[in-house]
């Protein structure tokens, strides 16, 4: 027997009504649009993958997000994917195979045990582009380029982005010969920001002076494009990895001025979002009205090895439910529906046909319903004028 | 550890390549833009559900094939859709309610723990059309319209219409008094169109006469247009039911000769797809390469009881990636894609954006970069001719 609140939806869970699927899917085909004109390649990876497959590349957090199903066919264990990347770089690597760059974009339904704790949603619907074979900045670049067209598309004002780089924290932690347990509490003590809790752990590490003046200033490498040379002065002790990331940073941060001097970017070497997955520069966008970030991306080189074939990779993603619910229901135009009235007349079939085949909403009366046209959505009808059918908008249209 | 073939993917279960994927893309949007033409609005619901919303209404086919999730957050029991016809059922008995017809479409991928016996698929990716609120045959005949609309965009030839009434079969079960056992091994020997089996099985039910003949007859009521005037003289039993169902594949089976005259139709009494759910008319497509029907649907009245809201119904539906296969790679136009070369010069960034924002597909070429522009699949490049960008085209072009 069904239980009597058969309707409700699982928490973090939801459905969308026609106006919201409306502006979805339309936001959807005009970022696949755009990606496609930018040489991105629409792939379709599966919702269920075996699941060493689906965690491959990524670390615990995956797998503690992912639903595990028991395969009645082959007794093995699938999961139901919790972030398309994996897969897209599968794709890359085993099924396509170029020696040169490779871009690809893809948009689908993922599924989270637990979801994020700011958002709620356990079912985002993951819509983002990568481009594989290529190391250099001008591929981080182009990516940042595309997520920040993505959010022009969206419509959003006030875009702000956020930068770091993985690579500088990783070179310090080599540096410093810091152990993995040491590695894994630092980490968390930063992700936290806990500058007091910082200070008492890096001085129980054994490490040199400097590393500990290093480690304890990383949360302060936070602001404009003006921390760069702080860092830079701070981070100088000979790395070739540091040097080259920070120079990096300089660069985007000079193309980034250049080319969108409206937007308002701010640095933070102590930010190591997605640090076990990335391996360079990572990015983040965030708007004023919500708390986290609305995409975000960055390089993740290597992510392909287990699948044969290790190569540079980077790239950005959002959920699209999330994108589309920022602008639901601003200035959406209203399209012409007609309504059609009940008659089987050979003239008003072939006026209809007509006007749908030109794109035309028509909704036909059936015998005997109950609703008007206002009450149908439409604000015009299809009336007879002189043996013509024609359409008379409705009201003050 | 990954297994050595993390690239492996599980039985019945597809990944969509860029080719194929962007043709299934392309019909995708072309079939969402027709059913919004025809007034049927796009509904997203989600991929997970609790168990028993998921099950109601449907019988225990669905149960078995259905995915089983334990929610870490509730404790419930989810499934994952197998299909997505209750869930549309739900929002329109549950979230819009409205007293006048509302119609419904839908797109997305389900999960079936063994897929379909022919397809070998196991994750459809289904694409339909519902109406709610309305019992008269005008709704069928709409929905049978927009289904054969939905596959001449599709781009199939030869398409065919086997049409059916369940309806016809549940009246004659209980004028004949069958009880449920007897019903439902009726029902599998007239699934297997087993005939010998068939007569041995309604002798020993201890039906009257009238009745025997009837059943033994029903899988010889298979043909054009011309059975359904023989049916009505081999149930001539004064049962209302079955005199309405038989009027109303008259009209159908008239209407579709006026307008579509070289559509070839077949008429099938003892066809019960769908009888578990279906109450009325049933009806499937098929072309000539494929060996089982490539959409169906029907009359299933009432599926939203269980929501709280008896409503009249019918749709249809089909497996999207099916559709796309079929004509895959035919006859697909090839679009201009322009390769853009490695420079940093405002003039060719300008060029770039003007002819991305105009819809042209360029590939901006990467720094070091491995593949020429025809590798990438470029069929044109930018190219400085008199302090201009301009798109030459390569080869024989």
């Amino acid at each position: 027997m069904p239980k009597k609140d058969s309707w409700l939806l699982p928490e973090g869970i939801s459905e969308l009504l026609p106006e919201q699927a409306a502006h979805l899917e339309s936001l959807r085909t005009d970022l696949l649009k755009t990606f496609a004109c930018w040489g991105y390649q629409l792939v379709i990876p599966p919702f269920v993958d075996y699941l060493d497959s689906l965690l491959t590349g990524s670390g615990h957090d995956l797998d503690l997000q992912t639903f595990k199903l028991t395969d009645q066919l082959s007794g093995e264990m699938l999961g139901v994917r919790a972030d398309m990347t994996p897969q897209v770089a599968r794709i890359d690597a085993h099924n396509l195979k170029h020696e040169w760059p490779t871009r690809l974009c893809y948009v689908g339904t993922t599924l989270q045990t637990l979801g994020d704790a700011l958002e709620k949603s356990r079912s985002p619907m993951q819509i983002g582009a990568e481009l594989y074979g290529h190391a250099g900045i001008e591929s981080d670049y182009e990516v940042i380029q595309l997520m920040l067209e993505m959010l022009a598309i969206t419509g959003l004002q006030n875009v702000h982005l956020d930068m770091g780089h993985v690579g500088i924290y990783r070179a310090l932690v080599e540096a410093a010969g810091l152990n993995q347990q040491q590695e894994a509490e630092l980490f968390d003590v930063l992700q936290r920001k806990a500058r007091t809790e910082l200070a008492e752990l890096v001085d129980q590490f054994g490490i040199a002076d400097q590393y500990i003046n290093i480690f304890n200033a990383l949360p302060k490498l936070n602001g404009g494009v003006e921390i760069l040379a702080r860092a830079a002065a701070l981070l100088n002790i000979g790395n070739d990895a540091i040097t080259t990331a920070l120079q990096d940073l300089q660069v985007i941060a000079t193309k980034l001025q250049r080319d969108y001097p409206a937007l308002t970017v701010s640095f933070d070497l102590a930010e190591l979002r997605g640090y076990h997955y990335h391996t360079g520069m990572v990015f983040a966008a965030f708007v004023p009205s919500v708390g986290k970030e609305i995409a975000r991306g960055g390089r993740y080189d290597n992510i392909g090895a287990v699948f044969g074939r290790a190569r540079p990779a980077t790239g950005f993603s959002a959920d699209l439910k999330v994108l589309a619910a920022l602008l639901d229901g601003e200035n959406q135009p209203q399209a012409q529906c007609v309504f059609a009235p009940a008659f089987d007349d050979e003239g008003l079939s072939q006026t209809i046909r007509d006007l749908r085949a030109s794109g035309t909403q028509i909704i036909s009366q059936l015998p005997g319903q109950q609703g008007t046209a206002e009450q149908m959505g439409c604000n015009a009808v299809l009336e007879k004028q002189d043996q013509q059918w024609v359409v008379r908008p409705l009201g003050n249209q």
